[in-house]
């Protein structure tokens, strides 16, 4: 009987069915459009409904979920944080699913968490012990596995990279995201990029032309492309900070792979090189040189896979619960 | 019977007997004066033969030893690897010490490693499943745990935070010990000092007049008791980088706490409010929220106290693999 692995993003949720091999059979994307509050939540149950329709129809059934989430989960209260997503300070996700789903058994965990657990499970970081999933989209954040546990912190908020400290001196602009994330995920290439063309002579081009609207990081990575000096420019800093970023957690963490993922891992996957080479220059010597640094190698599904992996790990703590009781 | 704890540090040695519940006993510390290579391992098993002796002629005997290196312990070959003792690139340290103790219990670790284990014996990371014990003197280290486990790496070398990059661009100066230990270590403190003196009109003085020789840490919190400007100037900036550090390892970890140790904290510990302050402005705040940073309760003794946990754990192990045996 087939897991149910989903993963809501901040822009479209991601449903996927697997078998206990960790094999995806099925997958379809939703767009979330304007929802919010409620009405993600509806939208996440009655694709569920769907999906279990469909399956008895062909004699199976869901036998178990696991669901990403952009943010923190509570396990305790089962309720979610979703900071990108409207009316999701402390969403009742858990028990919104379990309403429809009844017994059967439901996970739910951070975005960092699940794709961690999808390239443990499937992907890169299969057999490593100590292993970092950084990814960069439109925000940063990790993935973080020590002795063969993915990090949690004392209050499930750990792997938050986006935070940090990376320049002297601080600048107010770092108050809402952090210095790493200002600078570094998706949203600050865009920003950057903007604020070359309306505010130097310099310009990131679309198609040639100097766009009207905003300039958002696909068109940085095509002006790159281009040879167009600008984006050099910006893409040069950025390697800068991934690199001094990747430095500080081989040095704090000695890890055997840094795995990137993410929207903007992704093109920059081709900047690996310079970055290893900008790491090389500051991290702790002996650590850098036993780290591997690699592409996801679940194209964009770390998170589904994970989440499919929590749904499969339910199971097996049933099970094993079921044999102690007996 | 007790446990003997030895902290072997860059410049002197610390032997302790401790009894189980982790009292200190008695302690004695040995300078290591110009000692190297074996003549640092024949100080230690000297001083633990006369420790033998004496508790022999009360009728008792060493049940088990400790012993925290500044460096790495290699657990596989017995052997030590400790930057600042010459001749300690690869020291059969183990094997020294069983030759003279037969087979008493004997378990050698790094100094990060045995300071966090002494702070949650004994100390304030009492009962703490995510705390982190961040030391300053002559380097800049971190023993850190997590889910209850000291994190070790994939080779050992986990905690070298004081390769941090916090501030562009590279410099070749931080190539030999990392940007954060170049400016915020007992080191690069006085080397700051230092350098004010000889390279600017401003002065730090001793005793009310600019040294002769090389000023010192010290010296430096010394002319900053007395109000020296440009003392105030390099704490400042050292507040800075220490304030970052914090905030990345809260970012990065969402500890509980965060215990400082070593020589400059110490002195430094009256800084600790303004790190905090520091820290605010750049880390994730609901992390931020909930850590406590604290100065260690061991005065000096973190790693020692280790030291002795190391020897109590290993009679633990040994009585239950005899019970798992029998």
């Amino acid at each position: 009987m087939p897991l149910l692995g989903i993963d809501l993003g901040g822009t479209k949720a991601a449903f996927a069915l697997f078998n206990y091999k960790g094999e995806l059979l099925s997958k379809e994307s939703l767009l979330l459009g304007r929802r919010k509050g409620k009405y993600v939540g509806k939208l996440i149950t009655s694709k569920i409904s769907s999906v279990s329709e469909r399956l008895k129809a062909t004699g199976e059934k869901v036998e178990s979920i696991g669901v990403s989430v952009p943010g923190i989960s509570r396990s305790q209260s089962g309720t979610v944080w979703a900071p990108n997503i409207e009316g999701w300070e402390d969403y009742p996700l858990l028990s919104e699913i379990m309403e429809l789903t009844g017994d059967m058994p439901v996970t739910i965990d951070s975005d960092r968490y699940c794709s961690m657990m999808g390239e443990l499970w499937q992907g890169n970081a299969r057999g490593c012990m100590d292993a970092i999933f950084f990814t960069v989209g439109t925000g940063i954040g990790a993935g973080i596995l020590t002795h063969g546990e993915i990090l949690r912190g004392s209050n499930d908020i750990a792997g938050a990279i986006g935070w940090m400290a990376l320049t002297k001196p601080f600048s107010e602009k770092y108050r809402m995201c952090g210095c790493f994330e200002y600078h570094s995920s998706g949203t600050g290439l865009a920003r950057s990029a903007e604020m070359i063309n309306t505010r130097t002579r310099d310009e990131i081009t679309v198609q040639g032309k100097k766009p009207a609207g905003k300039v958002t990081a696909k068109d940085l990575f095509n002006a790159f492309e281009n040879g167009e000096k600008a984006a050099k420019k910006v893409i040069k800093e950025n390697i800068e900070y991934w690199g001094m970023a990747v430095a500080n957690l081989v040095s704090i963490f000695n890890p055997e792979k840094i795995i990137f993922g993410g929207g903007i891992f992704g093109p920059a996957s081709q900047f690996i090189p310079q970055i290893r080479a900008e790491a090389e220059k500051w991290a702790q010597p002996v650590s850098m040189k036993q780290v591997t640094l690699e592409v996801s190698a679940l194209s964009g599904d770390a998170a589904l896979y994970g989440a499919g992996y929590l749904a499969l790990q339910k199971i097996k703590d049933k099970s094993i619960k079921t044999k102690v009781r007996s």
